[in-house]
């Protein structure tokens, strides 16, 4: 039995490439991002109209100029004018093209047009080349916008928009499959028999993979050595990564670990120094499929899910590893055993410090599932000792 | 023109009900629950066996038994079985029911099993009813677990499942089109002519969107008022809420607030003391849908969306207000006219103190839609001041 460092440690040691893809920009949400995105021209692209105004020569201004004849408009979208008279104007859009030969845009609050004619109200203050946004002054054709790696949000996207990539090279997730072990279990929409209970550990992770970017499919295999074999090696055929919740305990139909090592996976570690989450089962067959054999209790395989999966997932997608909240422990804490605890805690901000803390939330244990209802984290309190003062600061793990 | 604190009261104040629908478990994360779940039975239904090993009558323990012959095995997924005989012991696995007749498990651990009996080794450490989970000890048949208006994640899912519901009744989302405008623009994939930008406000806006659970379509509309008009009120009949990028200055093309107002929409407020985002227009066709009508510019459409738009989505789901974060400014800063500004920032926790610090990212202004990819947050710096110095804390508004 190891402790969790030395988990952690080989859970992130196990490097995969789980390859990379074209996406367009829609489903490019959260995805890694694995090409540069460079500027195709400037931004802008040319000196761009900030103000609805008039477009002058500041030259004129200078001289004392106040009243302007309009020659025409330009407006967004239009190719560029050219101002024939240097003491004249042309009505500008916001958006449009600076007109050639002028460099300084009057707003319409501080003009009177009447009779093709501008007239600058005595009140306006006026500054050269002011309300034009120049050519390249934002980025230059050629600049790196977004370095591969980065992580995509709508930021980026409208950046990809703008240079003209409606699709994007982003890694690829691994494609994953949660199976249900263990006879007591049927299907959400059956009515059980007084031994039996309704699945439920394969939706609560389906959807926390979901929430990653990671697609999954369930399944459920019967406590039987044979079936489990057979439906495993399918598994490790077909995805990079399983996750099974049960059938890792010393029970006498507890079939996981056993057909696994027949089906050639290697076994980096069975069993943590960790409550909940002791009987946790992790290996692989090489370069081929991860391999997370979690116990079955509902807050057990949860809180390793989280624990575990994600941060392998983060450094598998080349991004940084996690790093942790930390919350206050908001009372006195007992716990007995040479564990590490994951205590099921509901935070909030304390109002006079402005400190994170970290309230226990009463719960019956690994298979109480409606308490992780309740609660929005889990709070690791190191093994070694038995007692946790109100105060401590402690590594969170936000659930929500 | 108005200022912000009455700009947002007016957007929160308009009151709008999606209705709601009933959708399947994997398609409910982050959605707002509008039913309770309640525990269709005891949980534990069952006294549930928690280690494997066997199950005994702690009074033979008591009396000093530490052999004891072993009658069968009460497998997990097994109708009950019941002890014959008060002296002899069942095999029991985990997630099994516990067998009529006894009451302590004791687990293979503290065990040696020879031919048939099962001797209790002298280190273990037994206790009364140990290793068992009483039935309805989580909950009782009936209980509240999840009550309507929760916002739903991994853990309710879990629930949802165990109490055997497949389908949960949730609040609608609104049905959302994003409008661009503006005869610059040409479509991502196109070549711009030098005069001409591709979209990108609409794909940055459609992301947020539905990273907020909102799907939502895109449509250009040209600068042209009947074409507005028509395209607009096709909008109003088929969408809850619309969100127009660019229209709303006071250019000679921007027909955005005559096309809304010929149409019947009223206007709540066009024009806010903020920058960027002044020429933000907010009205509604009463009842019927919700127009948020966004200057062109990516970072005030960007800023205005978050700003504006989640809030109301988050008070008409029937949430509570957004909570906002605060930092901490890194270095001093000016500015002059008397607007709200929403600085762009880069966020990072101080290591020695603690505190999140918000670092100012250079820009070019409102239409430096790179910039936004380099920053990760606004800083919200409040008007009727020119400085802001270095070590202020001020609402901080997220966007990755």
């Amino acid at each position: 039995m190891i402790d969790i460092q030395e988990a952690t440690q080989l859970v992130l040691s196990r490097k995969r490439d789980f390859g990379t893809e074209k996406r367009p920009l829609e489903q490019c949400s959260g995805r890694v991002l694995r090409q540069d995105i460079r500027a195709d021209r400037d931004f802008p692209p040319f000196t761009r109209v900030t103000m609805d105004g008039i477009a002058i020569q500041w030259a004129a201004y200078e001289k004392g100029q106040r009243r302007f004849p309009v020659e025409g408009i330009q407006a967004a979208g239009s190719p560029q004018l050219r101002l024939m008279d240097a003491g004249s104007c042309l009505e500008v859009m916001t958006g449009a093209v600076l007109p050639e030969n002028t460099d300084t845009v009057i707003r319409y609050e501080d003009l009177q047009i009447e009779e093709g004619q501008a007239q600058i109200i005595p009140e306006a203050k006026v500054k050269a080349y002011q309300n034009a946004h120049g050519q390249g002054t934002d980025r230059q054709a050629g600049d790196l916008i977004v370095a591969s790696g980065a992580v995509l949000s709508p930021a980026e996207i409208g950046v990809a928009a703008t240079v003209g990539l409606p699709e994007l090279e982003v890694a690829c997730m691994p494609k994953a499959v949660i199976v249900s072990t263990g006879d007591e279990l049927v299907p959400v929409a059956s009515r059980p028999e007084p031994h039996q209970i309704r699945t439920s550990n394969s939706h609560t992770i389906q959807m926390a993979l979901s929430r990653w970017g990671v697609p999954a499919d369930r399944l459920h295999i019967d406590d039987e050595l044979e079936a489990t074999k057979t439906a495993l090696g399918n598994c490790i055929q077909n995805y990079d990564i399983i996750l099974l919740s049960g059938g890792v305990s010393k029970g006498k139909y507890d079939y996981v670990p056993a057909a696994l090592e027949a089906l050639g996976a290697k076994k980096h570690f069975h069993k943590v120094k960790q409550r909940p989450g002791k009987p946790f089962w992790f290996g692989e067959v090489e370069g081929q499929c991860t391999i997370f054999a979690l116990p079955g209790n509902p807050v057990s395989s949860f809180m390793c899910t989280q624990r575990y999966v994600r941060p392998w997932l983060r450094v598998n997608l080349g991004l940084e590893p996690m790093g942790y909240a930390h919350a206050v422990l908001a009372e006195d804490f007992h716990f007995k055993p040479d564990l590490t605890y994951f205590l099921q805690v509901k935070t909030h901000y304390d109002a006079a410090t402005g400190r994170l803390m970290a309230q226990p939330v009463e719960g019956h244990g690994s298979g109480d599932l409606a308490n992780l209802a309740d609660a929005n984290a889990f709070l690791e309190l190191p093994r070694g000792r038995n007692d946790y003062a109100a105060g401590e600061v402690f590594p969170l793990i936000f659930y929500r």
